[in-house]
């Protein structure tokens, strides 16, 4: 494909000129999302509610616990019923169903009984410890808000009812008083962010110049007042507060809070088309996805603070890796693309999606994984287990479970699966961005037309897209052509064309006719993929990829010492649709070798290494089938 | 070298046989040991009387200390005193030194004030919790009672002086009454194993049957009683005491405790030709060098419980390998080797001694490691010291120190250097057996007679030993073929020999007269030694030994990425003569391969790998440079 020319400059390349294109207006028909969203409907909405029921967060909602009951209702939970909420919405938007809708309109009705008459509404500071208000920055009072924010839009826009919206719209309001206005809180920037990006989304909502307002407030004052305390057990990375956001250059401390507060700050980027700000989340970018991001888009290398650490610092089997983080991750890169049309942003986002935020939930869609970790050793859990808890070393569990004390990661999961068509297009003046390629029907607004793309795919199982242009018109369809393709073949009505490609994307302009076909057909290569040398835990060992996908190995398909296994970039992959359960998956069968077992525990001669068949699945399938040793790194034959 | 014929069957092959020749009997005359015990009679000694003096561990025993004071006495000061006592009296033993003597007998002197009367003496149990006494097992009381007397038997060796003994036999005597007679203590076996070898010892010095007597009831006590409690943080396995220990067949819990444990097992076993015993230590022992051990004979994998863990479980970075637990490993195995010749025990005390013990002191001698990590990095180091202390993970420090709150090691590490020549011989029946080879003189009794052996050696860094007699007899001289050797050549007088080799030793039977020579040269080759494919974290990677050392690279020798650092098999490996600080040490240069670093996280190619010089020291010599990053497993060119 040729390079564009100057002549030939594509309006809706420019910085600043990105608009998303809302799952509102694209239904995911078929493939690897469909039956995602099949399955989370059929199970994981329930599956989290009913966890939630019985661990009383719903319950808590009606601020009727007293000292002595049980359940206590605990600082984040409301946090937890309101992202529940705006996953059934994303739901609820694209299918009726009437008795889903009534158990989200019963819950939002407790909020309407329970809220203050000034706004407030938290269930802990008003039946535990009511005169603690807005006194502890780290109690994330304006988290839970934040979340209430964005599932009070989701109701509203999937049933039409304001009673939830009216709600978080009252406690916005009293939020921008005390903080912004009178600055009567006891501190000044929350302690865990996420109302930055929601007050945003008030504001495109609402139209209202104040939820932004309130948006810049917290972002340009975090990491400059001396009222702002910490845990006494952190310091002030853990909540991004060390610099003023514009002086940070690393990625640090917790890192769901850092990607929520990049993701506000990437939007407040866009918004007011602010070079310098979004320099830094360009910065903070970077240093994410070249020194602190696992291949499979998971982040925050400890559970320390369940956090960043340093450069290159990417141990596998402690790897914290945190849904929410992978999550918050792909929401800050869907951000960065609006501002910037660059293929490493959507990129990052995949990796991010169908690793290891995927491998937070079981493929029957009722359990779930908080931490997702690069390896799993069975024979170290079971010993850390059997040992007093004094004893025991933080590792990741082997087995999801049904619901977490600290269970954020459920019900975000709910999230990110209904309004996953997001992740699909963007537009900049004339031009639609293609960046997650799924099957779906969608409208795009060009310029106030609405224009018709149908796209067909088994996509990331196989590397063939198909995009038919439903409504004429000169428009410019750009296709990202992910890094691991290095370039995509594009066939234009049976024809082939080139088409320039910039920064990822390849630029198809033309004036389109109903019924036009592009076909893209990207390579789906298996790759052997080594590590920076810098990265100590990686080195001489390889992970392997196809498309967007990264693999693993699991003992129970394969009966071997797994970190012993040395893979070599000559063998044959052969790739075939296979079921893990019930779920149908590209494996990767090859050859490797393994040493055989000797007596000793030190030799000075290299024993013999046979070859054995070796079977990998997509890392997102881990886990499923009970307690099984899993690697994603192996030794590379030189 | 030929398998011994049935006819021509040595005696003193025989189980049970063995013979300790103690350092009493040998003086280190020049080489390796003799430069150790100079810098530390030079140093080491003073360096450890000032920092236990500066810490108020000599003034406890005055046992005056007050609430509100400084320095309150700890439950183990006592051992910190008695076993620099001891140390310092070894080399008391072979020199007389009036400073140093007079600085002895003054803490003797106050151990003999403040003796009670019942002959208890432990300043914390006296000056802080006195009604506390023998009420709690995990309070180190007796471990303090078993070192005061080792330290009174060595005081009294050294000096003729019969105070400290009769203070220690006083307080043994009273434990006696309460724990094995009237059982009236307020537990039965002690938290922390020492006080068995220590009873073991004082029985040989006294011939006191009850103190055998005492050690077994310990002993066999062990793991069978309801009030033997443990801390409420550990479980049973922390002190050993999960099982009886004739039914124990995996090394357990806290490493110190263990081996110092095993080695009252051995003692026993040995005293009362107890086979079956005996077949628990050598399981255990198993257990350790075939899947517990490190290449450096460094043992307890983690700091939790500073304690052993799983089989083949050995990670670099956290690898605890107190400095105490390998000294105690070395005493195990010399007792081992007394209950059966095989050399399995002698190669095991080497690799411990050259390697993990001596990484716990300077090479200017008055500083010390506790841990010794196979691999350290820098960067992990700083940024965990950067964060609060509530994030920071358990990392072993960097730089030796002058003395920890817990300062078991120094004075151990004092002990065994003192008393070097302890793992020189044993003697069975007409055997003398040499097992570890150091340039001395020594005088060992064959059935009553002395026999004059001089050795000359610049072993570990040349393998030729040459032994001469200076009594003549009719007896065997077995020398220890290191499993590292696989062969050795041997000479004698002028004349190559094959001598039978059992159970790794060649035994050189002769009538010996007076100046016959005997020279053993060993190969000492460079090995590259890889790990059983089971420890999963060193596959792929390789160590470099020549002899008995472990060798390691240091970044200040070679500014690179260390863990990407590619060895190979065929490559040349020069050894030089060489200076580490001031000291002149055998040192390892090759070639190596390193990756270029790219810009990029991951990739999916591999990126040119260029040749680099690469420079090895011995393990033992780490860090004496400043902060440096260091690495002991490189990977392994296929």
């Amino acid at each position: 494909m040729e390079k564009i020319t100057e002549t030939e400059k594509i309006t809706g390349m420019e910085k600043f000129g990105g608009r998303p294109v809302s799952f509102d207006t694209i239904d995911v028909t078929d493939g690897f999302w469909k039956e995602k969203q099949d399955l989370f409907y059929n199970k994981t909405i329930k599956a989290v509610y009913d966890r939630f029921e019985e661990t009383g967060r719903f319950e808590a909602l009606k601020f009727n616990w007293k000292e002595g009951m049980p359940n206590k209702p605990h600082i984040f939970w409301e946090s937890d019923v309101t992202k529940w909420i705006e996953g059934a919405a994303y739901f609820l938007q694209k299918k009726r169903d009437t008795e889903l809708e009534a158990k989200v309109d019963e819950l939002v009705e407790r909020m309407v009984i329970t809220q203050d008459d000034n706004g407030y509404l938290n269930a802990y500071f008003t039946v535990v410890e009511p005169e603690a208000r807005f006194t502890r920055r780290t109690d994330h009072e304006l988290y839970c808000a934040g979340h209430l924010v964005e599932g009070a839009i989701a109701y509203e826009k999937a049933t039409g009812k304001t009673a939830m919206l009216q709600v978080a719209i009252k406690y916005i309001d009293l939020i921008d008083r005390v903080f912004r206005i009178e600055h009567s809180a006891g501190y000044d920037t929350p302690g865990h962010e996420e109302i930055e990006l929601a007050l945003i989304k008030l504001y495109d909502y609402t139209g209202e110049e104040r939820y932004k307002l309130l948006a810049e407030y917290f972002i340009n004052t975090r990491g400059t007042s001396s009222r702002d305390e910490t845990y006494s057990f952190t310091d002030q990375e853990h909540m991004q507060s060390h610099l003023p956001v514009r002086k940070q250059v690393t990625a640090e401390g917790h890192s769901v809070r850092a990607l929520y507060l990049y993701s506000g700050m990437a939007d407040l980027a866009l918004k007011n088309k602010e070079e310098d700000l979004y320099n830094v989340c360009k910065t903070l970018f970077s240093n994410i996805v070249n020194k602190r991001m696992y291949i499979t888009g998971g982040i925050g290398s400890t559970y320390l603070g369940e956090s960043f650490t340093f450069d290159y610092d990417l141990p596998e089997y402690t790897a914290y890796n945190e849904t929410c983080a992978s999550i918050a991750l792909a929401m800050f890169c869907r951000r960065m693309w609006l501002i910037e049309p660059d293929s490493i942003y959507a990129d990052c986002a995949e990796r991010a999606l169908y690793n290891t935020v995927l491998s937070g939930v079981s493929l029957s869609g009722d359990s779930f994984f908080y931490k997702n970790p690069l390896s799993v050793n069975p024979v170290r859990n079971a010993f850390n287990n059997s040992r007093p808890k004094g004893l025991q070393e933080h590792l990741p569990i082997m087995e999801r479970v049904k619901v977490f004390d600290c269970s954020c990661c459920p019900p975000n999961l709910l999230r990110v699966v209904g309004s996953i068509a997001d992740y699909m297009y963007s537009t900049a003046n004339d031009v639609i961005y293609a960046h997650c390629y799924m099957d779906a029907s969608a409208a795009v607004l060009v310029h106030n037309k609405e224009i018709g793309l149908v796209q067909k795919t088994k996509y990331p199982y196989e590397g063939r897209i198909e995009i038919t242009t439903q409504t004429e018109g000169n428009y410019t369809i750009a296709l990202r052509i992910p890094a691991w393709a290095k370039k995509g073949e594009i066939i234009i009505n049976g024809e082939e064309v080139s088409a320039p490609v910039i920064s990822g994307y390849a630029y198809c302009k033309r004036f389109w006719k109903d019924g036009d076909t592009i076909i893209l057909n990207l390579p789906m290569e298996v790759k052997i993929m080594e590590a920076n040398p810098k990265a100590a835990d990686l080195c001489g060992r390889a992970a392997i990829t196809r498309g967007p996908l990264v693999y693993c190995a699991e003992s129970v398909d394969n009966n071997l010492e797994l970190r012993d296994v040395r893979i070599s970039r000559t063998a044959d992959y052969t790739v075939k649709q296979d079921k893990v359960c019930n779920t149908e998956v590209s494996v990767i069968h090859t050859k490797a070798l393994i040493r055989e077992i000797p007596d000793q525990l030190y030799m000075d001669e290299t024993v013999r290494r046979k070859e054995i068949p070796f079977k990998l699945i997509p890392y997102f399938t881990r886990a499923n089938r009970g307690i099984t040793e899993m690697s994603t790194w192996f030794l590379l034959e030189d």
